[in-house]
């Protein structure tokens, strides 16, 4: 297969760790006889001092004309501390979403054996969890009219919602739960929040056109609770895009390393994969960040070209690389291997 | 002293557990030699029953001439299926809060030692847990502008502060930073939202005028993470209303027990006590509903009447029956104590 893939390793750790990812799908199109071409391009707080944009031009064009994306970090505390900057690397990956269509954001969150001590969680609780978060994310109070009243005293936000949006998300998760064990648990406020009435609303009726699938409804205070109660209650998590962004972060502790978990956003047309973590500036050039997630989110870009026993090999060496230690400090103090090390390691036993 | 305490049991065990609170108030009167008028009023899944109304205007008027209100629990499942009532209990509590100014909601987290065993969490990172989360009670998403289209496919909510709102409870979470351990937290999402810009800037003067405070900031996708990774870390939370929603109930449970977790909802004028648990359906009438919560919410009335041997009473009399395991069975599973004896055992060691 022919694939063209835009890296955008954007800021902080970023780079280090899609650098890894690169050379584990170059290992791939070795061994599988694939061709991926590559093309870089800045996005973020790097882009916003080369050019003023976060998401210039030129890099908009570059995703446009691949076949997927890959994505590193974004975000500088510079921006973070300055509420009133008008520029802020956050707007660039806000906009290449919007502007990609990429309206479902896919979480998967388990356990690894050999992490379950890393978990903030005990052993007990956390053991069987293994579920996957459908995050809209190109709705709702992200996007919605925002107003900042002309003496500054008063702002608003608009959370709305339209019965399309909600429902081709709804169908990747019924066809998600589908294949994995068949419950799909939608998160909302419905008891508080018009638009969650919709999307329960939305969400009921898609449940007939799959009858194997449960469907039961979480408020989202309650869903917080239960994530860290018993986790391994859900399977498929589906939910709106701010409620989609807490939990998907709380749910990515429990696993043990947030630096373990990949992501997909996915859309009609174009799909991005990056991982969870952010830019991590504090470990930015210290060659200590852990690579892991980026390189499972290449192996979730090439099962979503359809490229299973690909996608396989990858997953399976990042197994081998934790079950050998062969890991960065944030999993193993005592460690002496590299974010270049890890990378090395995994790409050699594809 | 003297003083009128409106009773609203509401829904599930609130009944229950109200009473319970109610005979420990009692014990303060008689040991400590003041005077307590109590009177009842409906509220919630009950006063639709009753009256067709979640708050009806006999409960508000008695809230308005009292001078606390003693909040059992809302909440039936018969409307939480059904997105499309339009008439729901916790339009009750909603309408109370907002009716009574009840702008700031304070919710104690703190570990009980002998109950860290029922923590989800390990212990060495819960250990420490002793913080209080302010969220914003009347304002934001909640009382904000909804539509719903006319032919139904989209539905929207907004979320809008004014400067005000956010001032007066910045103001009194800073107090209590002052009080505790000086250090307060301002949970945001000013990378995407305007009207948490807001708060950021508005948050950011205030905290001139409390020197001694440190004032950090955190997103709260990370805030959530936070929470679970190292609880101890925080002393005073502050949010606004569906942050502090999301965020206060992830934190009750990492105690160890939701059952035991009091709040309190304050504003100029009136002031509301209340059990972070809801109504607990499946345990209604059964004497198994845990009363501490509701009696450690009398305790915060005590208090904030500026009672604080009674509120220590109170709380020492809680302390007591969790080492003597005169604890229901939620606590503990061999328990035999029904809430009747829990709730007896604590006003008689007042
Ligand atoms: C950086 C930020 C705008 C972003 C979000 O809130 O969506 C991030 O937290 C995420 O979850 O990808
Ligand atoms: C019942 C519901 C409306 C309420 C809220 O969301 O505020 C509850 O969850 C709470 O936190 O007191």
């Amino acid at each position: 297969m022919k694939l063209k893939i835009a890296l955008l390793p954007g800021d902080g750790i970023g780079p280090e760790v899609t650098a890894q990812a690169v050379s584990c799908l170059q290992a791939v199109e070795e061994t599988f006889g694939h061709e991926f071409i590559f093309a870089s391009a800045s996005v973020g707080a790097v882009a916003i001092a080369e050019t003023g944009d976060p998401l210039p031009e030129d890099t908009l064009a570059l995703c446009k004309r691949s076949d997927a994306v890959l994505f590193g970090a974004i975000g500088d505390p510079k921006f973070d501390n300055n509420p009133d900057s008008k520029v802020r690397p956050e707007q660039g990956l806000l906009k290449l979403r919007k502007e990609l269509g990429l309206f479902s954001n896919i979480r998967p969150v388990k356990v690894f054996p050999t992490l379950i001590g890393n978990s903030p969680l005990r052993r007990e609780i956390v053991e069987h969890t293994d579920f996957v978060i459908y995050r809209e994310l190109t709705g709702g109070i992200y996007f919605g009219e925002k107003t900042l009243s002309p003496d500054g005293t008063s702002a608003s936000d608009l959370c709305l919602y339209t019965e399309d949006e909600i429902s081709r998300i709804a169908h990747l998760a019924f066809k998600a739960a589908k294949n994995r064990r068949k419950k799909l648990t939608l998160v909302d406020k419905a008891n508080v929040l018009e638009s969650s009435r919709l999307w329960r609303r939305v969400v009921t009726k898609i449940a007939e056109s799959y009858p194997e699938v449960a469907l039961n409804t979480l408020f989202v205070d309650n869903a917080a609770m239960q994530l860290i109660l018993n986790p391994g209650q859900f399977d498929v998590i589906l939910t709106e895009n701010m409620f989609g962004d807490i939990l998907s972060d709380e749910g990515s502790v429990i696993g043990g390393s947030i630096g373990l978990l990949p992501s997909a956003s996915v859309g009609e047309r174009y799909s991005m994969f990056e991982p969870i973590h952010g830019s991590y500036p504090q470990a930015t050039g210290k060659n200590i960040a852990n690579p892991l997630a980026s390189i499972l989110s290449a192996a979730m870009l090439l099962e979503h070209f359809g490229l299973r026993e690909e996608a396989d090999a990858v997953s399976k060496a990042v197994d081998r690389s934790l079950r050998e230690g062969i890991v960065t400090p944030d999993l193993d103090p005592k460690s002496k291997y590299g974010t270049d090390d890890v990378g090395h390691f995994v790409a050699t036993h594809i």
